[in-house]
């Protein structure tokens, strides 16, 4: 029997164990009070564990890289943790040694307010590119949030709108299974909406085999029993397949964070391993969930990128290598041409093999293939078959390639290399929000 | 004394001996009947030289390269020709070995019609990919062109509207100057709009140097007496400093063409000497006027691409290496976030730093300066220096960014590379031009 796990409510707050909250602290300085009762949209959140966890993080391989990214970088090496301190409406980076001061005491002044040991909370920021952080506010936001953290859905919500920048809804999951016998959770949320092309290793460097490629953070708790290293390897396959295979702009941020917080509260067995293969039947189901964790969060993350009207599933089969495929994914989930084509419901293959010529891949024309599926189905309709359009009518694709969400399916016939990109279409409304207005600086992005 | 050259009127009909003429033959299969008078756009021009001229060009390195184009490359070997038919409206790409006898055709029919010998005639062609050749419409454009030719300026522009496809005008520059006493004159036309981010080299194939990356093409005309090899020596710097430093959307084309015919009529003593240096004082004279014509031309590309609004010339200086310098003006020049910022003005270094330390240079963020100039100028309002605000204001900062045309300033300070990239603003008009409208298959782009 497949393994199953089943949806629950409540977010980062469905693990045993953990605690949230989500507040407004005007961070954008807007000038409108503090507090979390004024109707505006919350600014910083608290992710807390009342047990000690391990903890595992893939980060930015911009060179460019944010304060609090840094901050994680250095306290992920002891593998250990108990909270996570976020705040959107500024970045922190580009900010020099007072961004890097700022983000240490955002995780100090966190440590103090809950009485948690040094170096147990992990940090990170989303906004404007360059602004120096308003402490007083952080500040006053983390000793506001402290006293509203519990264990209700409503909480995980609170946090999940507080990280929120461009995003129009909060993006949230949890879900349930079974390591022998005992229940164990996983929850997570996420942001993303611009800037979004990650390419996030364990690091922070560029692995050689990584191709290159938003602010995305996602925060992840489980109550699974597991080891740091363990998480980590885990943390690595997850955010291969899911995170750093999506597009929405090309542009990769200064500060992509994803965080696991992993308390052993659900009592199971503890998971261990590390890279070791084959993973244990065990090991191998909680990998599938937190696949499917990470995975779900990726893709709301392109579904509601800036402007977005489509969701595309690039699909490149019979590359000649691994590599190949990838370069040739992401050629076409990044091409304009290709991208204000899916907006039109254009079914344009020549702007695709287009793309995928120019590609770093090795491309023979005269053996591409190019179709279209609902998701997840097998059933295509091919508008190329070997270079050459098939008797597929004009109407056929229109119809095809009109969905909101579709699969685009590229066979290369060259090889075995696979790769797959999730993808958006390039609006008039991502263009009309991120040129922004520079007689309201308030409306300018990160 | 500075060496000089005069603009002269004429386009590719300036230099002794050379004629065109453009016409209109409904390869878009519009309906609206044949013929140059019926108020259609032309598309298809003829540019013939009445003695036989050397030939140099350089051709797209995207691995899905159209027929015209692999027919220029087999002529190319022979380094001679006589005329050049060329057709807007069809790409005449991914058209499988019909669009390969059809391209051979437009060119064996151009030699029957005009009495030039068998293997003279170069053929372009810019459109949509994928669909067959109209060869009655060509064949009937070809003679009606024919019985058109003549050395007047207006020809010339004929000639030079009957290549455009979305450009709002035609693109044409001509100039005059001195070889050893004799005036020698070079003409060019050339096209673009969209799918521009070329990288072409001589043989097609990709040199391992260059960087990858419309379509364009571009057609030059010289009296000056050259051979082949020394011509596309010349050629190649030209373009390596103007029309593969240019970008519209990041998407390189299937057709992107540049040729060069010279007929050797200026009677000039004849420029010799291929790939040595030092170069003649001679030959270094027509060089700049080439490199000239050629950055001119490319540059009108960029001015008049879809939708723009912003003419960005970016310029990288102290980078490591010159393939640093090249990789990080290409990522801010094909940045989405860094484009939209020039559409608003908005002076927004923190995407410029951002694309910096994404791209495949090496970047140290306390090292980067960024500012703004008048274009050419050396008074630079600098927003960012050695990774950190300056104390320009914001108000300073957005004068700065708000002309039509400006450069941007990028020192990485670590080394002596430097690259320049010709860029453009992305705007809401591009996503509406490209994204089509599927209800109407004639206003779907190549």
């Amino acid at each position: 029997m497949r393994f199953r796990f089943k949806p629950v409510d409540g977010s980062v707050n469905a693990p045993k164990g953990f605690q949230s909250a989500g507040v407004f602290c005007d961070i954008k300085r807007l000038g409108t009070g503090k507090g979390s009762n004024k109707g505006q949209k919350r600014d910083l959140a608290l992710i807390v564990s009342e047990a000690p966890c391990a903890v595992a993080g893939l980060f930015t391989t911009n060179q460019v890289c944010a304060a609090p990214v840094k901050v994680c970088l250095e306290r992920i090496k002891k593998g250990r943790a108990r909270a996570i301190v976020v705040n959107s409406g500024n970045a922190n980076a580009c900010t020099g040694r007072q961004g890097m001061k700022d983000a240490r005491e955002m995780a100090a002044f966190t440590e103090a307010a809950l009485k948690l040991p040094v170096g147990s909370v992990f940090v990170g920021s989303t906004g404007r590119i360059g602004v120096k952080m308003p402490m007083d506010n952080v500040r006053a936001g983390i000793v506001e949030a402290a006293t509203l953290l519990n264990n209700e859905s409503e909480s995980a919500a609170h946090a999940a709108e507080a990280i929120m920048t461009s995003d129009t809804r909060p993006k949230q999951i949890a879900v349930e299974f079974k390591i022998g016998g005992k229940s164990v959770r996983i929850g997570g949320m996420c942001k993303g909406a611009g800037m979004i092309h990650p390419g996030m290793s364990p690091t922070g460097k560029r692995p050689a085999t990584l191709p290159l490629h938003a602010t995305m953070l996602s925060f992840i708790t489980t109550d699974a029993a597991i080891d740091s290293k363990t998480l980590q390897r885990c943390l690595n396959e997850a955010v291969a397949l899911s995170f750093n295979r999506i597009t929405v702009d090309g542009d990769m941020s200064t500060n992509d964070t994803v965080l696991v917080l992993a308390n052993g509260l659900a009592g199971n067995k503890p998971l261990t391993g590390g890279a070791k293969l084959p993973l244990s039947p065990d090991l191998t189901n909680f990998q599938a969930a937190l696949n499917h964790v990470c995975l779900q969060l990726a893709q709301m993350i392109v579904k509601d990128g800036e402007g977005v009207t489509r969701f595309v599933t690039v699909r490149v089969d019979g590359a000649k290598t691994l590599k190949d495929a990838d370069a040739a994914a992401r050629a076409v989930a990044n091409s304009a041409l290709v991208k204000t084509s899916w907006l039109g419901g254009d079914p344009n293959w020549g702007r695709i093999i287009d793309a995928l010529g120019y590609s770093a891949a090795t491309i023979v024309e005269e053996k591409v293939d190019i179709g279209y599926s609902a998701p997840g189905s097998r059933k295509v309709v091919w508008s190329l078959k070997r270079g050459q359009p098939t008797r597929a009518t004009f109407k056929e694709l229109c119809a095809a390639a009109a969905p909101k969400e579709f699969d685009l399916h590229i066979r290369l016939n060259l090889g075995k290399g696979s790769a797959i990109m999730y993808a958006s279409d390039l609006t008039e409304e991502y263009v009309e929000f991120n040129k922004g207005d520079v007689a309201d600086p308030a409306s300018l992005g990160g």
